[in-house]
């Protein structure tokens, strides 16, 4: 047994990986080697996908032929859409989405192989398949028509329409579509580590989703922006509700209340960053940018007044999930579903890491402390 | 960023644990302290559990009440019943539990909270689940009858009772008892490990047990009992199906061809252990024994025979696995429910886990070593 435990692998290095790279001293992230700033501009997520899941950029033939593969997985397999009523009718929207996904294996004629062709294959099915299924729980749940995919649209825009059930307009789909770019891979957090575990003992690529999709369900991962909406709202309705002022300046008061008892601030800091995380720059923005589009910019003052609050007091920086509340909600996204939307990005990494695994695999196996009894010597029931 | 990785995590400390302890050097595994000999002589499998999940042996009341509650958990709860059919209709049994297992959730009451006393109701509930869900699968698939659950049996023989249909005797009870023993922990073995990297997120104890069968399936962890009993089928067959000399003689030729090739023989090795796995021993014993009993000792002296030329040529020991696969087979357990099988007694220790990661939690978020391209430069899609 080796030294002692870095708790929570803090500083470990788990596995190695081609896909995304953090530094996070200086605030830099990138996917294959290019810039968050860069695709964040630029990029398309249907482009961002290919790019981890088939290792480069697509030319414009692979693009369409990549498009084509997302566009036919939209429609739901047989026996996911005769469960979807029944799932969200008794499960909540991450449970669900965990045990429509492991249904749906049965759906998927390459379940059963972890061939690259196969697992390519997978990969661009669960990326298609899962925005359609967190609409399709919304339906279900709102006892609502499912609106018919848009073959116009790409992942983002499909998604704002089959969720809202209204045609989205271009900076809707712009920006949500930045949305999924920026939260599509992020090394080795708990989701992506979860994965890649249960891949390496060779488990088929919808397991290992199933394992991310309950990894991130979990309020200290995937869960954290739809706590900061909740935060927000609740100091809104407790300042009157109207917005404006009042509800900037009572969160900069609750904000200082809640340092002053020691309470953490929901959707800042992280474990890798130490200055602002290159992906919260972009969501601030377009959350300005909603805000005045929407003719409500309360939320975004609010996230902003609380931002300057907790750097003055902690130096602590927002993370991806700060502005990414308000932006979800500035779109229309119902807010117990934020952590779903995660997952309608997060697919892309999650299925790129699968692959990268299989390709190289070992058994992730460590090793535990032990800090219990020894020595315990057995006694029988009847003399205990 | 750190070091070089450990490939696999190997002898990284992950996590604390007072559960088990292995001394992979002298051979030895305890639970909570207590040896596994002394378990796997002495200890029903309800014991076992209750010692894990509660943190010390039962008396006499502690042990009546919580049988109490696992007799009450054999009951499926609605939803989980009434999807059994339709998805052991379209999914192999690891999928089939993958997805039952999360649609459980549903029926629980106790699924919202990680508190530890919803968690123990919890453990109890899964623990109690498990075995009737793999009968139920396998009652479905094969269109018959699920025997109803016997009351005055405990998890052991009502298991044996509700796979086989047919009442067990005494000795495969208390041999089947034993299995479940000597499979309820092994410390951060992948599964149990991704159950806790799961649980780390404050996920709840669904999730992570999702996350964990889902790991378990992977035939570099679940999945080699199974293909140790297809190996002894499959020489078994070749050599005329008859057993008895000719099958022993054929399994040492079988093996001596796979080792001069180089292949992996599975069911031995271990990356703990460096002398015999303690379980073996005991699985060797009750291979031997049943293999007596039931006037068919060929899987069992195969199995001997195959160990002897391993240890031989390679120096390698059996490990849990490959006594397991004649054991279960002698139990009437159908091949392909050989991973479900480990799951129900693993359930003890993944849930006990899970206990334990919420009880002193930090989120599991390592670090990765990028090994990929870097400062790529954007090409819009018209220049590639």
């Amino acid at each position: 047994m080796a030294d002692k435990p870095a708790r929570g692998l803090a500083d470990v290095v788990a596995a190695s990986t081609a896909l995304s790279d953090i530094d996070g001293r200086a605030g830099r992230l990138s996917y294959r080697g290019y810039d968050i700033h860069d695709l964040a501009r630029a990029a398309t997520f249907e482009e961002v996908a290919y790019l981890l899941q088939r290792g480069s950029l697509p030319d414009r033939s692979e693009l369409d032929s990549y498009r084509a593969e997302l566009t036919g997985g939209r429609t739901l397999g047989k026996r996911v859409a005769s469960a979807v009523a029944e799932v969200a009718a008794s499960q909540s929207p991450m449970e669900a989405l965990r045990t429509l996904v492991s249904l749906g294996s049965a759906d998927d004629p390459d379940a059963g192989s972890n061939e690259l062709a196969a697992n390519r294959r997978k990969a661009a099915r669960l990326t298609a398949q899962q925005p359609v299924l967190v609409a399709a729980y919304q339906a279900a749940r709102t006892g609502s028509e499912l609106a018919d995919p848009d073959p116009s649209l790409g992942v983002a825009g499909n998604f704002l329409l089959q969720i809202t059930g209204a045609r989205p307009d271009e900076r809707a789909v712009r920006i949500f579509d930045t949305c999924l770019v920026l939260h599509a891979d992020h090394t080795m957090n708990a989701s992506t580590f979860a994965a890649r575990v249960c891949a390496a003992t060779l488990s088929d690529m919808h397991s290992a989703v199933v394992a991310a999709l309950a990894t991130l369900k979990g309020p200290l991962h995937g869960g954290a922006n739809e706590q900061v909406m909740r935060g927000l709202e609740q100091v809104r309705t407790q300042a009157g509700g109207r917005g404006g002022d009042a509800a900037v300046d009572a969160a900069e008061r609750s904000t200082r209340e809640r340092l002053a008892r020691g309470e953490k601030i929901m959707g800042f800091g992280h474990r890798v960053y130490k200055t602002e995380d290159p992906r919260a720059t972009h969501l601030r923005e377009m959350s300005a940018e909603l805000g005045e589009a929407t003719g409500d910019d309360t939320y975004y003052r609010m996230s902003r007044r609380m931002e300057e609050c907790v750097l003055a007091e902690k130096r602590l920086h927002p993370n991806v999930d700060f502005y990414a509340a308000s932006v979800y909600h500035y779109l229309g996204i119902p807010t117990d579903l934020f952590t779903p939307v995660f997952s309608v990005s997060r697919m892309a990494g999650w299925t790129a890491h699968i692959i990268e695994q299989h390709a190289d695999n070992r058994l992730i196996r460590p090793d535990s402390e032990y800090i219990g009894k020894r020595g315990q010597i057995w006694v029988p029931l009847e003399q205990r």
